[in-house]
């Protein structure tokens, strides 16, 4: 028989038991603690149809991250009768074969979602969602063809409260990990947009200058000057008001509010609110700070640590994409906590080894038959939350030992037919060696106090 | 603009609140659960490689029901000038024109996940996995494009007790979610082919018979034997060995250990392993149960409910699944919990009700600015994993009632201008309509244990 590879497909991860626990874990955390901050679960299928995905303006960009399901049936052979027609636009025979779609971030579906159901949910609502994304990107060191996101999200209100509530919910996510040094950098679309109208620079040219600006992170300052100079002639103004009111802290909200006192008094109420709450985090009017999307209107985020070059999750108030579905413009605010960032920092920072599970107790096993006797202790012991394996087989001792000691079993126990005659049972601890008898009926009891300790 | 259908494709399910939090935490039990029994979790991608999809013999079927993912780039373009040259083959063009597939199943992957890391796995290794297949069925009712499946396997032993132990954990899993009426119907593929060898009949043939055979449920058994008559001559002889037998529930080991006597020991084994530990659980040694999937070799099983025509579940022995990458043979035994219709027939029994959660608190807004005021209380109870909104925005309090209502809270808090210069708040039961003052000091303790209750 042929053999094949066993490795996955460029882009896409296998994840081994420690690494599969560490990430369920992380999940069920981020996951439990936006429950208690009134975020509902919602879920999506991992496939929307192509123009859901394609629909909205800017659909290039989209079209090159995502990844088309090819028709099937009688709708392929139709498409594949044309292909040889319009050979001349790839792209658009390419599409032509495919319906649907992976989705390639969740907040598109949100939308979409959102826009189906909003009769039925709460107004505003707070939709909390986690999940793969896919996205044919060219495979790299710490770019996954699919990985996972985590999203929140307030809809149905323009309030600065929502936006508040968003980023004390990511906070509280990053203070139960036990994370430390986190910065929050915020800045406003809104105050952007006024800028540029105010040095009098059309929108075109200010658009493409915010992407050069929010570059600066990678370039540095000194190149961000040479490329702002090709695009305009206000460059060095542009760079002085930005970088150098930036580090006059205490004069930034000043100097902006100039431009717009709304922005500007908005984020100071969400710094300021935040604060108490957060001592060890740093918060940072950042007006510099563009993010990539161009559905941002308002309020723009991100987080920060010095141990990462990019973000480690961010967001911001995105009040238009409703409305290619049709409904109204809805007011929206959105954050996203960087899962495969996050759990990147905290594996460096040693924080993810309370996520691993190991076993609590591995029963031996001599004989087949034996199972019948162990099975119902066996059971009594998991419905104390223990976890606890039986060994599968009649393998030499030496062998079921060495497959505790693989999987970091605390106790492994002994059951042979004098402990059974006896009414009592082997323990041995493996990390310290030492044995001890104790009687069936004090066993449940005695091995949750152990295992707990 | 344009406005899209706010529908995900035919066939794909989005979740309301309630619905997505029955299916979290029915996933949670699920996986909890069978970590105590020691089975620990591994993930692998909603994507493979195409020949790792359709490489195994009988790629046919499994092409069929295959979500194929298109080429991007130049492979595309590549792939693309060639189909007009072999327009005759369709399916072979589409195939062409893919390179990865959505996975259709958990245990493919697991194959070749098992072939990959063998050697720094445990062995025996117990396998939990869930999560999203597709498959490009027709949508019908009950029948999805996209679900969840979940699956427990021990992987390199040959064992009884790994198949007991796989069982036990389904069972458990079945017992914590309060199912009751569980059926499980034990068979094995080995007494099968013995049964078909000693009735002299070809293996083609025996294994077209068993195809009928599976169907007894759906057909009955006077279609069945019109059906088995076009098959074989000795259409009587097997019906009546097979179902009359079964009928005799005491002689049955004895009538069929004639055929194959170690795997009805086997099965004998299981079930005298099982039955203490699950009173009100009945096993059932069914030797007309087949099983769909030809790659099982040994024992099979199946989960049956009275309330539901299908089954709940089920598995088998699959030893030679992982010849396919080039290893030996593995011993395999996996379980599977068919999810869907678990939910289905808890929805049915009303047993959903205590997964969906709802709020425990909502503070109300009088004006923006409090929130620096409510934020800090609010987070001291969620810091005791009550599940507190804050309501974002200013509305009237009828609108803010109504929002608290909607979402079944449990206490609307009210912080206002009074209550703070008095260092306390207002306390409203909505279910009872009850108010009480509570002393800021007393908050906490006070709501936890009203909360509780």
């Amino acid at each position: 028989m042929a053999s094949f590879s066993t490795k996955p497909a460029s882009g896409f991860r296998d994840f081994l038991p420690p690494e599969a626990a560490i990430r369920l874990n992380t999940l069920e955390t981020i996951s439990e603690t936006a429950q208690h901050f009134g975020f509902h679960p919602i879920m999506m299928p991992g496939c929307e149809k192509l123009e859901t995905l394609l629909g909205k303006g800017g659909g290039t960009e989209n079209e090159k991250l995502l990844f088309p399901l090819l028709k099937r049936g009688d709708a392929l052979s139709r498409s594949l009768s044309q292909v040889s027609e319009t050979k001349d636009t790839e792209i658009a025979n390419a599409m032509n074969l495919a319906d649907l779609g992976l989705r390639f971030d969740l907040t598109l579906p949100l939308a979409r979602y959102y826009a189906r159901f909003r009769n039925e949910l709460p107004r505003p609502f707070k939709a909390l969602q986690y999940g793969s994304v896919w996205r044919a990107e060219r495979a790299q060191k710490g770019r996954y063809r699919e990985f996972v996101q985590c999203d929140m999200d307030v809809i149905g209100t323009a309030a600065a409260t929502a936006e508040i509530e968003v980023l004390n919910a990511c906070l509280s996510i990053f203070k139960k990990l036990s994370l430390p040094g986190i910065t929050v950098k915020i800045n406003d679309r809104r105050l952007l947009l006024a800028i540029g109208k105010s040095l009098g620079i059309d929108e075109d040219t200010w658009n493409d200058i915010l992407i050069s600006i929010d570059k600066l992170d990678k370039i540095g300052q000194e190149k961000l000057l040479v490329e702002l100079k090709e695009k305009t002639d206000k460059a060095e103004a542009i760079v002085d008001l930005f970088f150098a009111a930036e580090s006059l802290n205490e004069n930034q909200y000043q100097i902006f509010s100039a431009y717009d006192a709304e922005s500007v008094a908005n984020i100071q109420l969400i710094i300021n609110s935040l604060q108490d709450s957060y001592p060890n985090v740093k918060f940072e009017f950042a007006a510099s700070l563009v993010r990539g999307q161009d559905y941002y209107t308002g309020t723009i985020f991100e987080f920060r640590h010095n141990q990462l070059s990019g973000s480690l999750g961010g967001g911001g108030r995105y009040d238009k994409l409703l409305s290619m579905f049709g409904t109204e413009s809805i007011p929206c605010f959105g954050g996203s906590i960087g899962f495969e960032r996050l759990l990147l920092l905290m594996e460096e920072l040693g924080l993810t080894r309370q996520y691993t599970a190991s076993l609590d107790i591995v029963f031996l096993l001599f004989e087949t038959k034996d199972i019948s006797r162990i099975l119902p202790i066996a059971n009594s012991l998991r419905a104390k939350n223990l976890r606890v394996d039986v060994y599968s087989g009649t393998q030499k001792l030496k062998q079921q030992f060495r497959y505790a000691d693989q999987l970091k079993t605390k106790f492994v126990l002994i059951l042979g037919e004098d402990e059974w005659l006896d009414k009592k049972i082997k323990v041995k601890e493996l990390k310290t060696g030492q044995e001890q008898s104790i009687a069936l009926d004090d066993l449940v009891s005695t091995m949750e106090s152990l295992c707990r300790n």
